[in-house]
């Protein structure tokens, strides 16, 4: 659902485009759950702060645009500043990509489907615990039905072999690792459905520091979160 | 992407089937901006509690089955809950429905795309900001492909008709209103395109006291915030 980049820059020799012309960017939400929440977003945003990755950030969340690597590590960055405070933190990363969003999209397949490798995020020491969806808004062709949950099966597997994936939960696969480790393999998988789907979208749910996560919990304080 | 709930009740004398066999729940992570934030999660998990709804809290969401008006009004009394303490709370609201999950599912059209009413949420006194995202998972049939955007374009028409679109983001739809009327839009779409759609499911980030929303800022906070 984006008004914005209407415009289809020409591909490059090697029929790469610009993330504007890929509907490529993010949203993402930072919450630290500390009275002193306000510092703690601007400070991690800043920290976050790289060339090729435009920033807007409205009272409900950020908007990110720049090439795949630079907006995951930028959403790796922000989270890891505002979880080095010590507070609990989730953090809600909406990976998009592809066309159309709220327009047609003039982009052709090969350009589009293009594949983009993803490398591996530097691991950051901090752990993380997610929840995980992939929608792959797959319409088919005039000669096969879509078929969404292939993509998502396969992203899913491609986690599994990153060492990630902790458990399938209504709705959504549950990743526990690295902050790196979680945040590498949702954006993996969302790439690896890029590479045969128009548009894909990615929602992930990323808790750190929570004093409820099993690892952490202190004897009788695990009922008290979330 | 469930595991459960792969057994397909019979559908009743008019068709309806129970939410299990459906897939119809949600997941919803409540984040109050306040270093007192469990108490008020637990404690507003506990007053949204209601007949009808089952609640599994994790460390990093709640999972709630029940049909769609319950579900979505268990969101609504807890998000409320949360607020009504004045602090800055962010709700991320994630609803499902349909077939498959992770799984095959035998349920067939006729039950499974059964209009749903969605009566109106009572209007709680409270303004909330949202983004919000639809995704049809259409994957058409053997002789149409599918258009998952016919189905997000209704649905923002039809919060149009609500009077709760205040503008179109990058890949979301900006929502502002009372509370009870951004929760309704939100609901309504994702039934409407469930009556041709299998597999639909919606995101919404939902930000209320924020100290940066724009009707809300007091003078120079408006850049404190996110």
């Amino acid at each position: 659902m984006t008004t914005t980049d209407q415009h289809a820059a020409a591909p490059d020799a090697e029929g790469r485009a610009e993330p504007d012309a890929l509907g490529v960017g993010a949203r993402l939400s930072l919450h630290p759950m500390t009275s002193d929440f306000a510092p703690l977003i601007l400070d991690a945003l800043r920290a976050a702060r790289r060339p090729g990755v435009e920033v807007v950030t409205d009272d409900v969340s950020t908007f990110l645009r720049g090439d795949e690597q630079d907006v995951v590590a930028f959403a790796q960055a922000a989270i890891a500043s505002a979880a080095a405070s010590g507070a609990h933190v989730v953090a809600h990363l909406h990976l998009s990509r592809g066309c159309p969003g709220e327009v047609s999209c003039a982009v052709d397949d090969s350009t589009l489907l293009r594949p983009v490798v993803l490398e591996p995020l530097p691991r950051s020491g901090q752990t993380a615990s997610a929840h995980w969806a992939l929608y792959p808004l797959d319409d088919g062709g005039p000669d096969r039905p879509g078929d969404h949950m292939a993509g998502i099966l396969a992203a899913i597997e491609h986690a599994r072999g990153l060492g990630v994936v902790s458990g399938t939960e209504h709705f959504v696969t549950r990743l526990d690792g690295d902050l790196a480790d979680v945040l590498t393999a949702v954006a993996q998988g969302w790439l690896l459905v890029g590479r045969e789907v128009r548009h894909v979208v990615s929602h992930a749910t990323i808790s750190l520091n929570s004093p409820s996560t099993p690892a952490r919990a202190a004897s009788g304080s695990a009922a008290a979160a979330r």
